[in-house]
């Protein structure tokens, strides 16, 4: 029921790379990823905020930028390999008929703006200034020790055209979620690991999350503790928990603007073309929920607005299990 | 506020020791200990299943025996230091009108049982037959690692009376919960740590729960894991979380009886006469959550009854703020 | 100082595979991945067997063969891509005038045999049988939780010719070690983290060592009590350490015929090309480490030879600083 | 063989409390011990650091002091229970004609020092101030997040008379080591873990380390690579490694003026009186290493004087097998 995927895409995207936030204070919110994630500031402005995690050489993997309006995601970045693949995606989106921009940003090579067809805000470039990778300075350490970005997951209106459009960039499916043959959430892959890109459905496009890996499993607990004694303790917004799709050990913090981090150990390698996609069978996706209550209606419908794009809903919205429906049955069970 | 602690008791109990636990199918309830929680069986019969941690040279910490009835707890066991401590204890339970019976039990030394004011049943004993210790046996290593019975919680319908008998015990408080000047939880110790016996206002006296310690944190989550796993997911019933009063890093399971075992790591050294109690202000008990959800009214309400014991409820039953009460709360200001 | 990476190589090596080793009683080196180092077996028959990582989907990534003479390694296996990578490389093999022939290997696709300019022994396929991962399966967990098979450290007489060779296969360094212009160790990767493999200078081509990943650091510990109390105590070769280039921690094991096996925690991720290859000066390999006493002479020299290779010596053979040279040296200081 | 222990001893020494060190550069002291081992500083004058563990409530467990001539241990420090057991233990060290002294120690109650048969020197209190304790202040945590200290290590020149002076001081060994008759090492408790005072046999009385614990195994790796990176990685004297006796995790450390610290993980919990200690047998003390190399010279004979003690050597010197003693026999093997 999946789609195709090109094998020998057009131009070679290697990974997700860079998330680009708009944050109401920059300096809160700064903190909030140095102190509780762990990220390292590479560079900071006034107005602007580079950051990467502990074993990253590139100059960010995440750049919060002081907003002032709306909190809205104005990136999701990947990496090409070379430059020549830069002028390759330019020429598809454009045969595609999609957005396809060259723009300047500080920090990296030669850069492109694209959409997706639902309109999803995409960065593409090749190269980035180096830093010294910072993962054995264990003195430097804060936070949760967060040692790379790793993957994002969005919302679309349609789960499995988003999914068509990204295998035909070479993504392939490590997971997915379906019920009976709708696909409901794709988790993508082109870097080796499980994930690149998760594609969920609902009102899109949307920032549903974005992940950095923790090296060890006590890391979890560390980044809960941190958040609760820097005044963020509501903010586990769910887990910690074990993933169904994956099987990654997850907490999921919201920034100070309610942006969603998670924060995950390290999943297994992909890379060989003969294993095929682990399929979850799905009536709602709290089904896959391995022990632990179900998340709440916030963790399933909350997510950021991307920078000037319009959302679309679902033919049929979804309609997971939520914590608070699965208290209301338990609650009438007894009183019934 | 707390009662005062006589600090050269009548007689020395050392330390929290055994629970005997009715369950309804012992093949299924030993299973469940060893291949979740990690005990290991010292010796099973028809009807007896002894276990032990592995850093445990007793011959049980817990006696699981083959119900007809209900699935009630029989005892909890304390240790006392010397044979002569038992004489002692003999008389003075005698002398306060409370019950004070010697048995023979198996693969222990004399044997006493006792009751406290409320009827909760005790076991008192010296010795016990010895075993290897197998903490570091590895390759005999199964479940979550438990390595030693740590702490008992009951339910008392009077918390302050409860804490004012155990006190004159030589039991002393490492932290306590309190409203105004009403004690609604006394975690109480006797072994150097913050914990043999923790007391909380409810309809008792009854077992809330009894807590294995392992040896590092990331076993919490082998633990959810393998309950998972094993049928069990269902019956994570509370966590993983961050205690507040204690701090330790938690997860409840509930057995197939419904017996509640803890699952926590180590605690800090208390011994000292110096140190106060940490008081914790709380118009309920769910004020403490550091991170995370509320538990449920199940985990608030529900304890296993002691065999034979009648309940008295308290003149006022605590009120804790259950994740029930707290969904509704946020659905109705979601709806106003 | 280093080769010219193509990278747009003739054909796409994307990963270390497998390994096939000759072992003088598959039983016991069954019993000894299985339970120290944690692989599972997949199959087993009386001349072979199969295992794999807990994370692998792969049929094996260690086969091991009943020998009737002396331990040898007969392969070390690396994937392709897709199938007609497969006919590139024999093409390529055949023109550079290198062994290549075709083989039938049970539970592979295609596969392909061939040599590098130094002998070393390769195996090449694009496909396995596949098989479930077991990485969540934590009941059948055992040893130190090997994940998967990492990289394969081979010994040349001169490595800058097989750093040149790799490198025109893509293999691009993360990081090398060279004293002056002379490069002594070269580690190479194809898969996006730090290493597939890592190829030093002495008496070639024979394997040092293969690598299997751990998931969390205290598996290192449980490896050696392992190994400890499997009565393979005396064979933890060495380390606990941690290492310069990679800065992976590592424990290194010798297996009943002596193959040297690495567990080490993960690495970190590379793919961007515009990262240079971190330097580590030396004058000799000992003195990359960061703490912790050299390595033995047994470490420095001994290595598994390949099945009916000839070896030749470097031009220079490198003269490490060993603990035996070490303590001599302290011994005559304290004398002197 | 071993000494009858007193279980109602005269006074109730409670467990190892506090060590008082000589250093000859206070600053570069205080930094080894916040930024590797992880302790905090509760108050720092010019000439007196006192510091004390993360789960520590008292005022301190170390005190550095800055010395004018040989960075010797001053005192190593016990808690009596009550303040009524330094009246009794100050009328016994008397009755046996050994020193006893009171003396003004700031943030203690009332202090005395005593002196053991040999001279090692010791000092009792039943009090000190009280702080807060920083256990789940994750972002004040540095080095190795040491949270208390646990034992210390002894020479004496005749370790069984040692071991009967405490014996009947109430302390209990949970562990010995003994060759034929002879004993070696008694590794003794009062609190009811395996370790408060090790006594080894050497020239003494001198300290040979005291050890604090840390909560989880991966921070003896933290605590190498914060050696490594902080210059003193040369100063990770042993380890890390596996104990023998009592079966924890080590890594011992060198501190800038030699004083040896050890880091181990938690141990296993003693109190019950029909347990019997563990006897290891021994020709000399490096036959109990489970795992990994022996010893060096230095680990078994390098220990810090106390001050003003004079020492005597044992009857006859035990002779370990230290590493250099290993590393030339294997020469010697080879060679011949």
């Amino acid at each position: 029921m999946l789609p195709v995927v090109d094998f020998r895409p057009p131009f070679n995207i290697t990974r997700a790379s860079h998330i680009v936030l708009h944050v109401a204070d920059l300096r809160r919110s700064r903190d909030f990823y140095v102190k509780i994630v762990g990220l390292v500031v590479t560079e900071e402005t006034g107005t602007h905020c580079h950051l990467r995690g502990l074993s990253e050489a590139c100059h960010h993997s995440m750049v919060l930028v002081q907003a002032s309006g709306e909190a809205t995601c104005k990136r999701i970045g990947f990496r090409v390999y070379l430059d020549e693949d830069l002028d390759a995606a330019c020429k598809w989106f454009k045969e595609q008929g999609l957005p396809a921009e060259w723009v300047q940003v500080p920090h990296q090579g030669r850069t492109l703006h694209v959409e997706d067809p639902f309109g999803t805000k995409l960065e593409l470039c090749a190269h980035m200034t180096v830093c010294e990778r910072l993962f054995l300075q264990v003195e430097r350490f804060t936070g949760a020790h967060a040692q790379r970005l790793d993957h994002f997951q969005i919302f679309s209106p349609d789960t499995w055209k988003s999914c068509e459009f990204y295998s035909r960039l070479g993504f392939r499916n490590s997971e997915y979620l379906a019920h009976g043959d709708k696909l409901l959430g794709a988790f993508m892959y082109r870097k080796g690991t499980c994930l690149d890109l998760a594609i969920v459905e609902s009102e899109g496009p949307k920032m549903h999350h974005f992940a950095y890996i923790i090296p060890e499993s006590h890391l979890i607990f560390t980044a809960c503790d941190l958040a609760g004694n820097h005044g963020y303790g509501a903010s586990v917004d769910r887990g910690p928990g074990r993933h169904g799709p994956g099987g990654m050990l997850y907490v999921y913090l919201l920034d100070p603007d309610g942006h969603r981090v998670e924060l995950c150990d390290g999943h297994y390698q992909t890379i060989d073309t003969e294993v095929e996609p682990v399929r979850w069978d799905a009536a709602s996706l709290s089904t896959n929920v391995r022990w632990g209550l179900p998340a709440t209606a916030h963790w399933y419908s909350h997510a950021t607005p991307f920078e000037g794009a319009s959302t679309t809903r679902p033919a049929t919205m979804p309609n997971p299990l939520t914590l608070e429906t699965y208290i209301q049955r338990q609650l009438a069970a007894q009183a019934g």
